[in-house]
């Protein structure tokens, strides 16, 4: 090993990427997209294949005492068929290969496979490999999804261009003010075991970080509009690290309007009640895998007749930056601050 | 959860496996081969694509103290690519997800990626993405290899007959024997740290284990001489366990003669030095990466040509079971005693 030590922190999760992948070259014909987007292109045939691949582990992506097995396993592969929507293809099979401790009984798995079916009915998949092994500490779940899409029609997040609509599904925030329930709930029944948590009327957010779903009726919507988005990415770590992703990519800056970024009520009750700004939840927490994404202002007329989308704000030229237009008309810098786990 | 508890060990790896992928159905048209061989198999417009995948978790699959990073960085894309040449299948991609705890400095990840770019680069495939996460204890590897082949030439593990050929490329037993001599130095180490390791006479053994080749010659060499296999697997856990896969999924049984296993002069040299039988390292030890094939006995004549390659039994009705023949000409059963982690 070298003597200079360089931690990973100081780069970030990003930064390590693109440090690690710097000199990557790709040099198989039918490598088309290759790292840096949600997802890898490669052609076969004259039909193109989409692939990408996420990693979970217990204690820093879950915690097994509020998560569900059978939500944990519907989730692990909701995560990566997000990424497949987003490239606006159709996810066709996934493998999962998981790393499991002998804490895990075997009707646990059971569970954590019976919400991995029920994602692959509900999205119409097939498992159709992976690789188990033991892990001295801890559960390690790793899914790759593969997809397909017609020729060149895939999405990445280059494309944007200046005056692009900036549009949003869903709304925003929910996993995080549910991830920040889950926990209070947690420290509360450690400290007092006798409380029971009582989520019955948070189901909303908690179902939002529990059990997520990827926006196939999205994805599809567009399609049968001819709706052709200039960039899409989905969003797992929060608004803001999204749409930069998409600015640098696009080499473009963006203006977001705070007052027209969707937020359920139930996010901003809890964010409140957590003395967060729910616009924070929306732009700094994640795992909502909504889809971001971008358009041309003639879509416009076709885009709002779907109440799922909202549109939040538009690119503009690189040199003038990310910018937050608050509800008060003020101009704030947008920076990345997903959830950097490192 | 509910009640019952079944213990992960109580059905072993494979067991385990089965059990939970036992009412797996596959819907896609696509899907040509599912869970149960070295990789899978999809459809593409009448091309077809090949997939696998892999984890290596440290403390389980290798140990940070004896591995040098760019060797396990070869590794970890060489067992994939493993996988795909057991298909007779070409690969051309890989993903990699990592879960890196802040133990690992940049400069370790450098190393560890000189090792994937130099495997992708001897292989001739792409790396196309990726996920990075943090891991709270210990490294995590998880690869995967996509591969494209010939519509309907893949090879599978069910295809063998009675009375074929059973074929083994190179010498086996030797990356177990290069681990027991790993671990033992490492124990004298830890006992004495002024005792270092002499390793340089044993480069054959060592090599095997820390920087294993996928046999990618032989997979060309049966190609370019039209020898098309009737089963075929790499032999990752070991000779014992990989032919009982072959006789399982293809409803034969065996006969292998301990005499013809090829086994290299170190190997059995270290062996006899940790009082193991050297055929015991090739039975049951694994991470050789050779090739375990069968093939028809008209082969024959062209395949004794590869020196390479060893024929070392054949295939048998399934009543007659998986047996093997000593040296002293006695029979005994072939159990499987692959290196189960559970």
């Amino acid at each position: 090993m070298s003597e200079e030590r360089t931690e990973i922190t100081s780069l970030g999760e990003f930064g390590l990427i693109d440090h690690l992948t710097r000199n990557n070259e790709t040099t198989q014909a039918g490598t088309i997209v290759s790292v840096g987007d949600d997802a890898a292109v490669i052609d076969s045939f004259g039909k193109q294949i989409v692939i990408t691949t996420d990693m979970l582990i217990e204690g820093v992506h879950f915690d097994l005492m509020y998560t569900p097995l059978k939500h944990l396993g519907y989730k692990a592969v909701v995560v990566n068929l997000s990424d497949i929507y987003a490239m606006m293809a159709t996810p066709t099979q996934i493998t999962i290969s998981l790393g499991l401790s002998n804490r895990l009984s075997v009707e646990a798995l059971e569970e954590f496979y019976e919400g991995v079916y029920a994602a692959c009915e509900h999205y119409n998949i097939d498992l159709i490999g992976g690789d188990t092994c033991s892990s001295n500490k801890g559960f390690i779940i790793s899914v790759t999804a593969i997809g397909e899409v017609t020729p060149d029609k895939f999405v990445t997040r280059n494309g944007a261009k200046t005056n692009d609509l900036i549009c949003v599904s869903g709304d925003l925030g929910g996993a995080y003010a549910g991830l920040q329930l889950l926990e209070r709930e947690k420290r509360i029944f450690l400290e007092n075991p006798a409380v029971q948590p009582d989520l019955q009327n948070k189901a909303y957010i908690t179902g939002r970080f529990l059990k997520p779903e990827a926006r196939i009726d999205i994805v599809n919507w567009l399609q049968q509009n001819n709706i052709q988005p200039t960039s899409m990415i989905d969003i797992s770590d929060g608004l803001s690290s999204e749409i930069l992703h998409i600015c640098k990519q696009s080499e473009t800056g963006c203006v977001l309007y705070e007052d027209k970024i969707p937020i359920h009520a139930e996010t901003k009750e809890m964010a409140l009640e957590f003395n967060i700004a729910p616009v924070t939840c929306a732009l700094s927490g994640g795992e909502d895998y909504e889809l971001l994404f971008t358009v041309k202002q003639e879509d416009y007329e076709k885009l709002i007749k779907n109440t799922k989308i909202t549109v939040i704000g538009y690119m503009t030229e690189k040199s003038e930056g990310a910018v937050l237009v608050t509800n008060q008309g003020n101009k704030h810098p947008i920076q990345a601050q997903g959830w950097d786990a490192f």
